[in-house]
């Protein structure tokens, strides 16, 4: 396919990548918009900064005032290094601002500014702006019908069709533009928009992204998750619903449903991996939820040891619930260096694990001569798992039992989570046994599909039959036929 | 209207006004274009350097390779400070290159990286990138009906037009859907544009801006001047004729001629102001033709005098003509500084004229108790001219009498050029003599029309009914209708 | 004082105060050396990321190899920022590399690249390299007779002196003059530095900052701390002894002992706050220490209460120890954006504590209704305490306990630490309830000095007559007269 | 081809040497001083900006103001790039203040900020800076007597010897110290530096280099040259006479003449090239001088031609001097790119002379089937008059004749200019037909020496026993001799 972009990118975002082995699920992006408040971009960078672990690829913000019409602004880099600046933050004046955060999904590609949302859009009836969350799965057969109809696509984004869809649409106003586009639209998608006067923001009918409703001084606010509420001392009135699209004026909040309506499929990895701790997904506290894996955990694969140690930092909670409910005592025997490191150049003479251990140091006096159980979220590729294990054998521990605080991730995800290839997944091609052999370990557990729903709220576990949750990752069932994927060979599985 | 920019640019432009005092026509942009040699981007940025003069805010090339496909490279600044890094030039592979140099028209307005050119569009047939060198003159309204029909703007450039225009064509190849678009537009325009095997050049019918063939080795070279092709060693074959479209690939150039025929009508400020002084236009030498505005000038309007002083540099081919007319010694009684100036920040101490000085300094042992001949090319707002009298009479000259190279700018330039709106010319709201008052010098003459025309070679000077040239800056007389900014409130010349 | 430095520095550091709200006294330097291995200044970059929590403003590498003599580096910012750039490490070779990280103490002062250590000079046996962490209490006395001398200072440090001294020594050999130079100098030092040929360490008398020395391959290192022998995979040896100087070559280390003998004062404070956790000191763990602080808090402040929290990160062991030998659970309360924030733009809507909300927020769903117990490190000035305990009580808990992990701050450290003026320290001013009522929390208490000796290993607590350590930040008591202070006005304690 | 460029520098000054080709001698320094006018440093930015012909390579100012002290930035590239910037200026408040501009004379080494001028020193009486233009041909003796004094260097600048001198000196205040630092110097120097209150200028006895005394407002100005004064708006009032030191309070010039009396050897290459034809020196203009020793060279070297032609802009004025003399017509055959070349990347297809068509075009018009008279400044390696004599026998002329407004330059100079080591000099090599064959023109003719100096004023011309100015790179007679030079293995002329 034509490209279109430099290859050699003044901004190496490498480190990104690095900083992270390519070992975890990345969730793709953040959005936040909020209307009816003086300095409405001051406020999107500080709920963008509280969603910067959803996206730290580059951020976007785009505000609207009378005088100054639409302005925007795209940067590559964190939040916190851009959007802090009064010279910039100057020009994005007004009452009505949309953001986004990104992390990028175009595998060994550079990223590109063009790529970076907002999406900008001006049509007859004024201008829109739209940031989006998720992904769409036919996204390859829009973007081929719009360019036949005369479309100038400038990104290499699938949510550049959305406002090439609703620039064609017959309707008269950006909102039905807007349902009329997304009911060609296919996949996951939590959308903020917005027009010069109003914020809209929607779900996709199984609400697989999240997206919550809060209310600050006068004004209104929408934001992927609540930790940006917080920031900001904004109260959280509700989550917008599956299928709900909103839109927001100074004089309220107007709801529609413009979908035929579906059963909800929420994302269960926001609750045991990518949201916030600190963040509330269906009245539930995620680090509960959390730290109840870990009581779960440790009912269904409890073992003698001497130690119970998180992976740093997201093992915390469940480590502390295994801790609770087992009685073996919490320890930090993995300490994280808080400057996490860039790729440095490793000196020739030979260095194991580098790459791990700029972020990570074993706790050499706690671990020696004891058995240790280390609690983590997910196995990914197994690479990093390895190199702990490595460590905390170097240190001297006796025994080493991984237990994993996600079920095993055999299937990649296609709405909106930066995967690897299915054939990279460690879990794709090993039972648990293999895992263990291969992770060389004394013992490996991952929590149940029933233990991790049970976690959850779900005190019969997960409904085999019409599951509660989108665990397509876990049990590879998509329930949004991934059809672009399909026409570039992806298999679904068998029994399906 | 409506704008989607950052006000405030990371890339500080103000010098390029500032070291100008806005007080000279600016044109707006050169083209440049190359097929079939190796590293076509290495000589698209040669040529670009070369063609500095007519765009110094931005610069951009698109190259095409068979394994890279397109790739893009657009920057503000000079050629020499972006395209000489080894690592950008690599991101550009192929034997097929265009490139764009700029000077914005925006006005007041900051310039964002998406408005430079090359302009690229993906096609249902492939991708094709497009620069343009002038002005159309019914934008505005092509704008609104492409915007009512779905087409997306990305940039707030004219030049936009014509790709989605191409983008909407019903035609199968590109080249077609480029004459297609074309009949669309209005105004002057020489494009030099490129599919992944074929570099295309056009001109309008008028042929108002003016481009050239040439080859360098196996290759074929399009550009604004010949200076471009002078500085990669190509040999000059023709001018690409008005109305004229040519399509070269590896075998040959193919002409074709879509537009109804009309008579040309070149701009003679090329001639006297805007190209190179070592170009070649319509086989004239550009420095011999301002050389003998000079010789026009001293026949038309001689004066006693010590010694002959061009304003430099652009005043140095006529300053030479004169001399050599009127016997009276040329000297450089003005010096420039070839670090020209930003913006320094004037000390408290009153300094008067810091502009000019910063760029020109008087020859004071030169011109002390002298009578001075200054040679300037053109009066705009006469800013420039007020100072540099005032310097000359500071360094003791007994009479300063301007000679200026060029009639008075009456009328603003809608083709390409950037001139100020019409009441901030001089010339539109006095006389010749109310000038000369104005300016405080001794005596202050203009070629006349005739005069000029004679220079460029046209031995009865200007066709009164059928001009040779376009000359509206001059004579109101505009041989395109001017439709969008007679919609804004200009108002035509009376007698037209 | 004469000053000679530019105050609009064009590295923003601004941030690294933000970060910390200037509440926290923080370490000003890490040092570190390597010899007798290939890449040393890789080695050296890396254990100065391990170090970084010692200095976060700005780093330094010097190298040397035989055909390219010495060269240095020396840069504003992270370490992982600078030193990981194939270019730039490419200009440090050699199999011999000092390095230096630093926090400035110079208040108000913009930081000035000049101050960056390591420092270089050129003597007349050859040239040599020295980094200092510590401080010297005597530099101004010594920097008014070595300008008399006629001595050039190029830095405002204080560690120049040491390099003019040696540069007036008459000794013949580095490490002798180094001797001669160190025997003039009153204060903390724990030096490294480098000839051509040779690592030299050096502690002062009484040992106050840590060095340690390590084994990698076939080379020898030396560093601030053990952490930063763990990222490169070395074995820790032992720690060079107060007073100590050793002269590392390729043949092995020669230990010297040039000073007069005295008891070691080790600062008490690198256990209970600078050093990683996952530090060795003393052959105890700091992790462990820590926790074990808590465990003793726990006995001397028990209370009644549902939770035990820490704030993060540095309270986390102590927490976990409180909680251990409290039976109170374990929690999260408070979690800590990993993307810390430099100083964003605050919108005009008000918004309390913004700036803690940067860096922290409060797991709601977790705190609401609970009695929670907050441990934290120490209480410099009280404002991020303040702001904390408003977080949780907004969040609705019932009581809110601090417990501090470190006796009252009542003085300031003059040893190499950078602590505000003994004014701002809350503990000079006020005593417990005065603070409990300050902070206005339900209860507050500080570890005693006896607890945290008996937690550091005394099992008797505090020797009053001859302490065991430098503890002069809590008890007043300074083991080195301050005289440079004093000369300032600064007043000892009355008892002494 | 060559190329020259430094491989890891953050800064690129490359462009700087490339863009000259390394085929003219440089003049090292340009130095400013003012005193007595609120925001000295934003007049000395402007006088820098002035003399930026002296040195391209970097800039520095050093203000003093008695709340804020001594401030000092220095900076590589253009002072128009750097001291423009209101934050920067703003660092730099006062009524005092000196700068310096330089080319580097080091050769093949990196340039690094630490020898960029003025140079500071803190002595017991006070802070000094100091700027210097020249060179010291005892630096190397000095350098090696002062480092086993105990002296410590910081740069690689032989000027830096002045301050340490200065720092040792047994005297009282700083003018004195100056004197005494100065007695022990060799070489050229004209010194503009600085205390609290004084502002102080000093030439050599010799005067090699230029210093000039001016007034503005109620201040007062040091310069290397007059045109910095006019930049300002300051009167001339003098010359700062050889061997002379001038020390400027508020309250007027005071004179003193510190070294042995001796007959002044003005360099003469100042007026045949280094300085500014706008300039004045010794109360002739720059600009007349060259214009004579064009009159003078036609009357020595006439040839029969149909052009005259300068190599821009060196040439221009001798050029227009021998078309007066001669008749012969004057033309601008050769034309500049104002938008000077670094070095862009050769495409591989063959391209001849790049270097030289990337700043010089032919006017192809003009100059073909012509015979052309090319009056160049000066022929120092050859390398750019063969290129520019192929360029213009490329474009068609019949005969090419060239004209040297110098003698051949056959010796280095070792008192501040950058010459290529004498094996490098075409003239140290070749007669002049030798040349003439080298360079493969028709003719070729230099000034003779004696021409010369009747065009400076010598109606005698030379004195051949005692030379009325510093001649050394046309004769070989060093009026001081390069003792650090000879050192190294420099033989002088044979004769001598």
């Amino acid at each position: 396919m034509t490209k279109l972009m430099p290859p050699a990118h003044p901004f190496d975002t490498s480190y990104l990548r690095d900083a992270e082995d390519g070992d975890k699920l990345k969730e793709e992006c953040g959005v936040f918009g909020v209307i009816g408040v003086p300095e409405a971009a001051n406020f999107t960078a500080l709920g963008l900064h509280a969603l910067q672990h959803r996206g730290q690829e580059a951020g976007g913000i785009v505000s609207y005032c009378a005088n100054e019409g639409f302005n925007s602004a795209r940067r590559f880099g964190y939040v916190r290094d851009n959007f802090t600046k009064q010279s910039l933050m100057e020009t994005l004046p007004g009452e009505l601002a949309i953001g986004h955060v990104r992390y990028s999904t175009s595998g060994g590609k550079m990223p590109v500014i063009r790529d970076v949302q907002p999406f900008f859009g001006e049509f007859a009836m004024g201008g829109a702006a739209i940031a989006h969350n998720g992904n769409i799965t036919n996204a390859m057969a829009l973007r081929k019908e719009l360019i036949e109809r005369g479309s100038i696509f400038q990104s290499n984004s699938d949510s550049e069709c959305i406002i090439h869809l609703m620039a064609r649409s017959l309707q008269r106003t950006i909102p039905e533009r807007m349902e009329d586009a997304l009911r060609r639209v296919e996949g996951a998608f939590s959308i903020v928009a917005m027009t010069r006067t109003k914020l809209i923001g929607v779900r996709d009918p199984l609400g697989v992204r999240p997206l919550v409703l809060g209310q600050v001084g006068d004004g209104w606010v929408l934001s992927s998750e609540t930790c940006a509420l917080d920031i900001i001392g904004a109260t959280y009135i509700r989550e917008v619903a599956p299928g709900e699209l909103v839109v927001i004026t100074k004089s309220g909040v107007e709801s529609h449903f413009p979908f035929r309506k579906q059963k909800p499929r929420f994302c269960i990895f926001e609750h045991v991996y990518f949201s916030r701790p600190d963040s509330i997904i269906g009245d539930r506290s995620v680090y509960e939820t959390r730290r109840q894996i870990g009581v779960e955990l440790a009912k269904e694969s409890p073992v003698e040891a001497d130690l119970v140690c998180p992976v740093p930092d997201s093992g915390v909670p469940a480590a502390i619930g295994f801790s609770q409910q087992s009685g073996i005592p919490y320890a930090m025997g993995i300490i994280r260096n808080q400057y996490m490191g860039r790729t440095f150049i490793e000196p020739t003479e030979q260095i194991r694990n580098m790459g791990v251990r700029l972020k990570l140091n074993v706790n050499r006096a706690l671990i020696a001569g004891k058995r240790v159980i280390l609690v983590d979220d997910s196995v990914v590729r197994g690479t990093t798992s390895r190199k702990i294990r490595e460590m905390i054998l170097d240190a001297g521990a006796a025994e080493v039992h991984f237990r994993i605080a996600s079920p095993p991730t055999a299937w990649p995800c296609f709405y909106g989570v930066d995967t690897p290839q299915r054939d990279k997944l460690l879990a794709a091609t090993m039972d648990e046994e293999e895992m263990r052999q291969h992770l060389a370990v004394d013992s490996l557990k991952f929590i149940s599909l029933d233990g991790m729903y049970r976690a959850v709220g779900e005190a019969n576990g997960r409904d085999a039959k019409s599951p509660q949750y989108c665990d397509a990752c876990f049990s590879g069932e998509y329930p949004v036929r991934p059809s672009d994927q399909i026409e570039q060979g992806f298999e679904l599985k068998a029994a399906e």
